[in-house]
């Protein structure tokens, strides 16, 4: 297992061709995966261990992909510390009572995820038996401004007014809450990797939203101190910061093994700026798989010559697969990436 | 007027202090706009010029901006092709029939938009008699790929997904739609620039979902040929793509006297990828606009010392002002924008 293509990759050593996964390739652009929603709820699909690991694996029954990533969602940790949300059709996930004041921060518990949300490590020892060596787990979190953001505005947003203005005109308050989530974010990663995850992955969804001087002084050292404080555990690490070309450098000083990246920089580039120290993970635009296959071909084609064969190069989306895509177009992508970077 | 300081400005001469205005400058942070919104819809107030010249006038009253800007709307050219949109509240523009196919995009009409929107040409006329020299008069107009983006999408969109998609799957179609957009937009631009508009203001909102390549071929000669085309009239043109600081150095090059910039990028950064030729506008955050005073004046001196009294620099937000904005911290902006930067 040590030696599967991917995890090889995340260590930059010679792979036989470049790994490739999808984010959400567990999820509903798969009929199997509605199927069982049409008899669960979101929330229940992620509680249920048996539920997360059918669903984990029903894209690896599909495709030659190269790593399962558990089926589980960025707020079950949030919910963990009193922070419940509905997932409501058509709205998405929506808390009833944003956490925007001193009290409200007070009142979120600082978690030991192996206690709170324990399903999470079953499903996860449950896979590695089902999985039985044949591709790495990747475990997964919200990064914590991407919760707090989840937190604070109470549901997604485009234009982040709450969570900003705290920051801005409240930083204290601020603070307070990102190092509580800081402390969950660890307790739930490293909870995730003693059940048997072989790789984690940050997910900083929505921190494309700040500026330079921002990301650095209100981002950067939580970030930091989670992938320095997992560091311990000799794992792999991703760290995916969306939409966030602008912060990069300092998304690669924050830590993690490989750096995600988008589309809207080119793999080379991004791959100038996070160095030799560092891998990248990235970057087709997910709506390329709604064009004809020849076309999903050139596109997979363009993007391992940006990766010019350097070792370290994990191919993947640069954001999660859509719910209508066709299933043999993403089926072209994974195969395409095999096929044009065999060595 | 030709020595106000903006238009100094976007001509890149010495000026007494740096020029600022706001996108959305004229809109519903103000009571006096909610007040008159209350009696009118949206497209009332976009279409009947007195009303359109009130509501663009309410914000020079209050503050010490140095440019005004139409108000309307980027999507009043698309209803003169046969497009035409609801604002449904708390859901934005609506069309009922998206624009995806052969048929549709035949059935659009290249409009001349003096003959077609004349209420914009009269609201241009207007303003231009009540400002009478005081502060130069701005046009405006959505950029070819942001309009298509709504005409597909059948609103806004946080995928881009059916506009990709026409663009990824049917590139012919796509650029059949982009030609045709192209000409209406010159044509109301050209038209507002007859009737008055003193600088007109391109607006790619929405391209910054696009990739580098995408951008050069899909994009960047339809945003090119409205710039080389009006630039016969000899007025400044300012061209803002938001959230496109991977793609700046194309934009840049499709033209513009100025280039807008979003607050993702740093402005001494992205002034060095727009070199010499072309001025910059930008680039606060508007949500530092809910921000205590003491620190929008912080924030105001730090973009002003990366700017470094170099000439070219308008101030700006680097998107439009929120609806819940506190005026008077608005207006402290505009006054520390003054202050600081006076020579």
């Amino acid at each position: 297992m040590e030696n599967s293509r991917f995890l090889r990759a995340c260590r930059r050593e010679a792979v036989d061709c470049t790994p490739v996964w999808m984010m959400r390739q567990a999820g509903r652009y798969l009929p199997e995966y509605r199927a069982l929603r049409k008899k669960y709820s979101f929330w229940e699909m992620c509680k249920q261990p048996e539920l997360a690991v059918e669903v984990t694996l029903q894209p690896l029954r599909r495709m030659e992909i190269d790593a399962a990533i558990l089926f589980s969602d960025i707020l079950v940790p949030l919910e963990g510390m009193g922070a419940g949300f509905e997932f409501i059709e058509g709205r998405g996930p929506v808390l009833d009572h944003p956490i925007r004041t001193a009290a409200d921060i007070d009142k979120l518990s600082i978690i030991d995820a192996r206690e709170v949300v324990p399903f999470v490590m079953e499903a996860i020892r449950m896979l590695r038996r089902e999985l039985d060596g044949k591709v790495p787990l990747i475990g997964f979190s919200g990064a914590p401004f991407t919760l707090a953001s989840y937190l604070v505005e109470g549901g997604g947003s485009r234009q982040y007014q709450h969570v900003k203005t705290l920051m801005y005109a409240e930083p204290e308050l601020y603070h307070q809450l990102m190092v509580k989530i800081t402390e969950v974010v660890i307790s739930y990663l490293s909870a995730q990797i003693e059940a048997g995850a072989q790789v984690i992955q940050l997910f900083d969804s929505w921190v494309g939203c700040l500026n330079r001087a921002d990301y650095y002084e209100y981002v950067y050292p939580y970030s930091r101190k989670i992938f320095q404080t997992l560091s311990t555990f000799k794992v792999p690490m991703i760290h995916f910061a969306n939409q966030a070309s602008t912060l990069l450098d300092m998304v690669r000083d924050a830590g993690g093994d490989i750096i995600g990246v988008d589309w809207r920089i080119d793999l080379d580039t991004a791959w100038k700026i996070i160095g030799d120290q560092q891998g990248i993970q990235g970057n087709l635009d997910p709506i390329i798989l709604f064009a004809p296959i020849s076309e999903i071909r050139n596109r997979v084609a363009r993007i391992l010559r940006q990766a010019d064969g350097r070792p370290g190069h994990i191919f993947n989306l640069g954001h999660g697969i859509l719910p209508t895509t066709p299933i043999d177009h993403a089926k072209a992508m994974i195969d395409a990436v095999h096929e044009f970077s065999a060595r």
